[in-house]
C-alpha cells in the first residue's frame, strides 16, 4: 500500500481552515517576540527520524506477547511500512536494519524500493545477543567481551559482515549494542572483560570504511542484571576515543539509572564532539521503550534544547543519527509511531523557540527565576500549528494520525498481509 | 508594604492588549470544541493555595545556606509577604503556620491583619523534629513513636497545644509531618514504634475540635536515612483509618521513591474517601523541595488529572487543603512561590480540560493511541491566557512576577527590614 | 532419577570430618554465648521452602532465551528435579504449581508421584497475563481489572478453576500475581480498574474452600510501564482487608521500587495479620529474579530478622508460605535453586541467632552503636556448619551442590530427557 | 586525654584466651585450603584509612542537628580525638584536614602532636560550596565553574593556599569536592561551566608540587538539585585526564545515583590508572553518610574485590588514599567511626581471602555457580579472628568498642572538654 500526496492534500482539506487560523495566530505571536518562524519551519521540515525495521511489529516483555494485526512480514513491507508514515508525516525519512533479521535478498531492489518512497538507509545495527540456529557459538557469556576467542571472533566477524552489507544497500554508520555483561558478582573479570571489548572494537574499527562511523551504545543493565560492559556514557567516550576520530558515543534515552542528568550527557559529548547518535522512546522505570514524549516531555524538551545548542555552537560535533527506538506492545506500531514522531518534532521546535540571547544574558546574571521563564515560555506555546505547517509544505498531513485512521490504513494492510502476519525477528 | 488594586490595574494596562488577543483566540478555539470556557476560569479563580509561613525565607541544605535580603523577621512580616503575593496572584488566599516558630503574640491582632489581606489559616503544623531551647525532652530518638514516655507525651501535648492555638486563630486541621525514623538497621523495633505513634495519633485525635481534621503525612526517608515510621501511603492510609474520620493522608509530592506513580495513590485515596491535603514542590532525585512544575510538569498535570476526576467524581472524599512545601535555596522566595502558583494553575486548568467523556470512551474501546491524544490534548494546550483572565477578574495582576519586579517589591522590603533580618525558624 | 539417602550418605562420608570439627566449634562457641544451638537447629530443619514447576527450566528476557540440557518437559520431570532438590538440601520439601502451564492429566498419579518424594503442593499460582492458545477473551487490556466484562469473567473462573484443581491436589492457598496495569497514562481510569479488581478478587474469595488462603501480590511494573493495579503493599493490604480473613498480601522481594525498605513492610504485615506468603529472590535493579542472596544477603538477613520476630511475637498471623521465584537464565536451574536454598537459610538461620533480648534493651537506652553491634553479631557468624548439621540429621547432603555435581546429575538428565528437552510454559 | 599501649593491653586480658581460641581455628581452617594467613594479617594491619577533622564531631541534617557530648572544639582536640581511635584500632592512622575550618595556628606544633600520636596527615580538603564569614565574593551561584569571574579566580586562589598549607604539614594530596551545580533547568549553561571547571582545575593543578596528587570527586546531586557539574565518574575521569598525571578521580562510596554498579567504577579506573581516593561510608538512599557496612556489607565487599585485584594486577594505579567520610548524626563519633574502621577492614580481609585463581579458572569455564560460590566461601568466612589478631600485633585492642566503652573515653572528654563543647566547621 503506497499513500499518494494527493490523497493526502484531499484529507486536509477539512483542517486546513482551522489549521490556516492556529498557524496565522502562532506565527504572529512568535514573530512579535522577534522569532524568525520561517527558519524554525524549515529546520523542523529537515529533522528527519529513522525507524528501525523491527519497530513494524508488536513488541512484547519476558512474560509475552500480544500481537497486532496485518505486521509486516517481510523486509519490504517493513519499508512499506516506514514508507506510509514518512509520506503522511514527511519526518521520518529513513530506516534502520537489523542483521541477521533483514538481511536483503537482493540488495538492488530493496535500495530502489526505499528510494521510491523517499527514505534512506540509517545506521546498521548489528545483532550479538541473541543465538541465531546453526551459529557456531554461542553468545549466552558475552559476544564482543568474551573470553571465549571462538565466540568473540564470531561477533567482530558478524559486525564486519553487517559493514559490508550496510555499504551495499547505502548505509554510513553501524551502531553496536552490546548486551555482554553478567547478571552475578564474580561471573565476569571487569577488567578483562573490557580489555577484550576494547579489543573487539578496535578491530571492527579497523574495517570501517573512510566515511563511515561506529557509534557505541551504552545501558547499565537488561537482559544482564548485575552488570554490563559499557555501563555508561563515561565507558563509551573512553571507548570511542581509543578507537578513534570515527567512534562515536550513541545515547539512547533509557539506557540510564533512576533520575540520570541526560541533557547534561548531551552537552557534554557534544562539547567533545562524540555524540554519535541518539535513540529516541520514553520510560518511567527502565528501558520501558515506550512512546516519545508520553511519560517525560519536559525532559526531551530540556534534551533537545541541548542538542540545539550543540547543533549551533559545537562544530566539533557532526551531525547526530536519528532513530526512534521504541517498543510497541500495546498500540498499532504505526500509530505510536507517528505520535513519537510528533513529540519529537515538539520538542525540537520548542527548544529552537528558547531565547539562546536572553537566557545567556540571565545566566550571566545569576537570574535563576529568569532563566527558568525563558524555558517555560518556550516550552509552554503551543508549536502544533508549526508542526502542520512543516509537513503540510512537504506533502504531507495536517493530521497525520486522524488521516491514517480515515483512510483505514490498518484495515487494508490486514487485507494485503492477513490478520496473523507476524514481522520476523524479535 | 501593600500592594492596591490600583496599583496593579495600572500595570495592568500595558499588558491589557495581547492578553486580550491571546485570550479571545485561546478562549474561541476551546468553545469550538464545546469547552465551557467561563466555569474553567471560575474553578482557577477559586483554587486557592496556603503558602506556609516558613516559606517565606531562603531555605538551605546540610551544607549551609545562602541568605536572601529583606526576609520577613516576624510573623507579621510573612504574614504581609503572603499578602503580597495574593494580592498579585489572587491564588494564594491562605496561610499555614509552623509552631513553635510562628507562636502570635496577640492571636486577634494576626487574626484581623490575615483577614485583612484577603487571606485565612490553613492546616496548623506542628515541630517535633527538633529540639527547642530549654525543651525537656529530646526528640533526637523519636517523638510520637518514641519508648521513653516522656518524650512521648511532651510530643502528644505539642500537637495538642498546637490545635488550641489554631482554634484560637480559626484554623481547621493540624498537619503532623513526623520525621520519626531510624538510621541503623536495629534502632527500632518496627513494630513498637508504629504502635507507639498508632497510640499518639489516637490521643491527639481525641482533642480534636467536632469541625477539623488530621492531615498524616508519610515520607520514606530523610531526616533519617534507614526507615521512618510512617514510610509511605498504605502505612498513613492505615493510621488515618485506626484513628477515625476525621483523619485523612496528605500526600506531599516529594515525599515518594524514585519512580512511584503518584496519580495513582491520589485516585485511590480519593476513591477511599482519605485524601486529606496535598503539598506541592517538584524533585528530581529526593525531597528536593524546588519549584513545583520546574522540573516534572507533566506528572503534575497528570496527578492533577487525578484530582480533578476525584473532585467531580468522589463526594466521599472531602475537598482538599492545597499548600506549597518548598525550599527557595537560589530563588527570591516571593518570586519563587508566584512560579509555584503559575505551575499549580496550569495544571489545574489543563487538567479541566481533559474531555472525560472522550476519555472514557477511548479507555472503554482499548483504544490505547487515543487516550494519549485526549491526554495531550488538553496538556498541549497554552492556559495562560485563562489563568491571566481568571486574575484580572479578581483584581491580580495579568503577569504577576513581572509586576513584581516593575513594582520593585523586594527592594522596598529591604528598605523596610534591612539588608540581613531572617526569617525565624529554619 | 532419583537419589536415595545411602548415596547421599556415602558421599558425605568425605566431608564428615571436617564438617564435625566445624560444628563442633561453631555450636561450642554459640552455646558459651548462651544460644540454644538444636533448637536452631530444628527450626532450619523444619524450614521448608517451595518450588515453583516453572523454575526448572531456563527462564529468559525479552531479548531471548538460553536454553538449558536436559530440561524437564513434562510434570512427572518437574515434580522429579524438587524431588532431586528436595533429597540433598532436605529444605525443598512442596512444589508450587502454576496454571495451565501444569495441569495434571492424573491428579492422583501426581499426587502419590509428589508424596513418594517427601513433597507437599504449596500454593496454586493462576496465570492471567498471556493469552493460551484458543483462549476465547484476550487479556492485552487486562484481565481481573478488564473493563471487558467477558475477559474479566473469564480471568475470574479461570481462578476457581485453579481453585477445584488445587483441592484435588490438596493444596490450601492460591496466589494471585495479576499483570494487569496501564503502560500509557489515560490507559485506564485508575479508579475503575481498581474497584474491578476488587470486586473480581471478592468473587474468587467467595469461592475459597473454608480451609484455603488467598494470596495477593503487589509489583509496581512490569510487565506494563506506566500502572498497575496493585502497585504496592498498601493496594494488597487494602484490598485483602476487603476481601475478608483468609485473604492476605504477599511479598515478592523484587516486587519494590528502589530503596525500598522490605523489612519494614513485612514487620507491618506480621503486626496486622496480614503476611500471607513469600517468593524469596534478589535483585540489583528491577525484577530481576535472581539467585536469592546473590546480591543483596544483608537485606535478606534484616527480612529474616523481621520474619523471626514476627514468627515469635504475632501470633494474629499465620505460619506464611514460603517459595523461590527466580529465574535461571545462565546457570543450571537445579544449581541456582540449591544456591537460593542455602543463602534463605544462612539467613533465617543468623537472625534466629540475633539476641532479641539484648536487642530490645539496646533499643531502650537509644543506644544505636550497640543495636548495630548485636545485628552484626548474628549477621558475621558463619552459620554454615548449622546448616550442614540440619542437613544430615534429616539424610541431607553436607554440601548438597557438591554433591550433585558428583552424582552427575544433570547429565543423567540429559541421557534420561535428551539434551534439548524443553520446560513448558514459560 | 591519651591512650596507652600497657592500658589497652591490660583490657586485652581478659579477652585474649578467648580470642586465641578463634584465631586458631579460622586460622587453621584457612592454612588447610592454601591461604597463607600471615601475609593477610601483615595486608590489613598495613591498611590504614584516614579520618577526616570533620567526622569527630556530630552531624546533622538541614532538619537540624542534635549534639553530642565533649565534641573537640580545636584543631588539637580533633587530632587527639583521631590519635585515641587509632591507638584502640592501630587502623586509622592518619588525619584529612578541612581548610578553613582547620587552619593550624602553629603548624609545628600541630605536626608535632600529630607525629606523636602516630598519624600522617591524608589529603587537605578545600571548602567553596560555604561561603566564610567576610568573604569577599559568594559561592552561591559557584565557585570553580564560575562565570562571576572574581569568585572563580577566589576559589582558584583557596585551593593553592590549602596547597601551601599542606605542604607545610607534610600532606601530600589535594582533595577537590565540588558543590557546583544548579538547581534549576537553564540556571547554568552545562558547556559554560564543564569549560570553566576545566580550566580552573588546570590552574590549581599548575600549582600542585611534583610529588603531590589532585583528587577530583564526583556527585550527581546535593547540595544542587537539578544538575552537579561533575555528575559523575566519567566526567571526573575526563577532567584528570585533561589535567595531566598527578590528577585522578575519587570515588566516594555514596555518591551515586540508585543502583550504580560503583565495583564495576572501580575496576575500569584502576584498569586506567585513574583511582586516586576513596571516600567510604555507607547508604540506602542517597549521600547519606551512614556507617561503613551498615547497610549494603556485601556491596563494600565486591568493591573491596576490585581494589584487591587492581592493587596486585594494576602497577599502572598508584596506591590509593582511603578516607572515611560519613556523618554521625546519632551515635557518638567514635564508636561510629570505629564501627566504620572494623567494616572496612573486614571487607578487605574477606576480599584478600578470594581464591582468584579458582575464581579466573571458573570464569573461564563460564560456570557462573561456581563463581559465586568462590565469592561467597570469603564473604562468608568470619574473619574477625584475624582482624583481632592484626591489632594485637601492633598494640591495638581485640575489641577496640568494648575497650572504648571500659575505659569510659567519652565521659573522660566530656570531663575534659565540658559538656556542650562543639566541634568546629559544620
Amino acid at each position: 500500500m503506497i499513500i499518494d500526496k494527493e490523497n493526502i492534500a484531499s484529507h486536509n482539506q477539512n483542517n486546513l481552515d482551522q489549521h490556516n487560523l492556529r498557524f496565522d495566530f502562532t506565527a504572529n505571536s512568535l514573530i512579535q517576540k522577534g522569532v524568525d518562524v520561517d527558519t524554525i519551519i524549515k529546520k523542523v521540515s529537515d529533522f528527519q527520524v529513522a525507524i528501525p525495521s523491527w519497530a513494524l511489529g508488536a513488541g512484547g516483555t519476558r512474560f509475552g506477547r500480544f500481537s497486532y494485526y496485518g505486521e509486516p512480514g517481510t523486509l519490504e513491507q517493513k519499508i512499506e511500512d516506514v514508507g506510509l508514515i514518512h509520506a503522511l508525516t514527511q519526518s521520518a525519512g529513513a530506516i534502520s536494519l537489523h542483521i541477521p533479521w533483514d538481511v536483503p535478498e537482493d540488495a538492488e531492489k530493496i535500495k530502489s524500493l526505499t528510494k521510491s518512497l523517499g527514505l534512506q538507509f540509517d545506521a546498521m545495527n548489528s545483532n550479538t545477543f541473541q543465538d541465531q540456529p546453526n551459529q557456531e557459538h554461542s553468545y549466552k557469556y558475552g559476544s564482543l567481551c568474551s573470553t571465549d576467542d571462538n565466540a568473540r571472533q564470531q561477533a567482530i566477524q558478524h559486525n564486519i559482515d553487517v559493514i559490508k552489507l550496510g555499504e551495499q544497500l547505502g548505509s554510513k554508520s553501524l551502531t553496536v549494542w552490546l548486551a555482554d555483561g553478567s547478571s552475578f558478582p564474580g561471573q565476569n573479570n571487569f577488567q578483562t572483560v573490557l580489555k577484550n571489548t576494547q579489543d573487539s572494537l578496535k578491530q571492527i574499527y579497523a574495517e570501517l570504511p573512510e566515511d563511515w562511523k561506529l557509534f557505541i551504545e551504552y545501558k547499565p543493565y537488561e537482559p544482564y542484571f548485575y552488570s554490563t560492559v559499557i555501563q555508561d556514557w563515561g565507558t563509551s567516550f573512553m571507548l570511542a576515543n581509543e578507537c578513534g576520530p570515527k567512534a562515536y558515543t550513541l545515547v539512547d534515552l533509557g539506557h540510564h539509572l533512576p533520575n540520570t542528568n541526560i541533557e547534561q550527557i548531551v552537552a557534554t559529548l557534544m562539547l567533545k564532539g562524540k555524540l554519535g547518535g541518539f535513540h529516541f522512546n520514553d520510560s518511567k522505570y527502565g528501558d520501558d521503550d515506550l512512546t516519545v514524549g508520553s511519560i517525560k516531555p519536559y525532559s526531551l524538551f530540556l534534551i533537545f534544547n541541548e542538542l540545539v545548542y550543540g547543533m549551533e555552537n559545537n562544530p566539533q560535533n557532526p551531525y547526530p543519527a536519528w532513530m526512534i527506538d521504541a517498543s510497541h506492545n500495546l498500540k498499532d506500531p504505526m500509530e505510536d509511531l507517528m505520535q513519537s514522531l510528533e513529540a519529537i518534532n515538539s520538542a525540537y521546535a520548542k527548544a529552537l523557540l528558547v531565547d539562546q540571547k536572553a537566557l545567556r544574558e540571565a545566566q550571566r546574571n545569576h537570574d535563576v527565576t529568569l532563566c527558568q521563564e525563558i524555558l517555560q515560555e518556550a516550552y509552554l506555546t503551543d508549536v502544533r500549528p508549526l508542526l502542520e505547517k512543516a509537513r503540510v509544505l512537504n506533502g504531507g498531513a495536517i493530521n497525520p494520525l486522524q488521516t491514517y485512521r480515515q483512510m483505514d490504513v490498518r484495515n487494508k494492510l490486514v487485507d494485503e498481509r492477513g490478520k496473523h502476519s507476524m514481522a520476523t525477528g524479535l
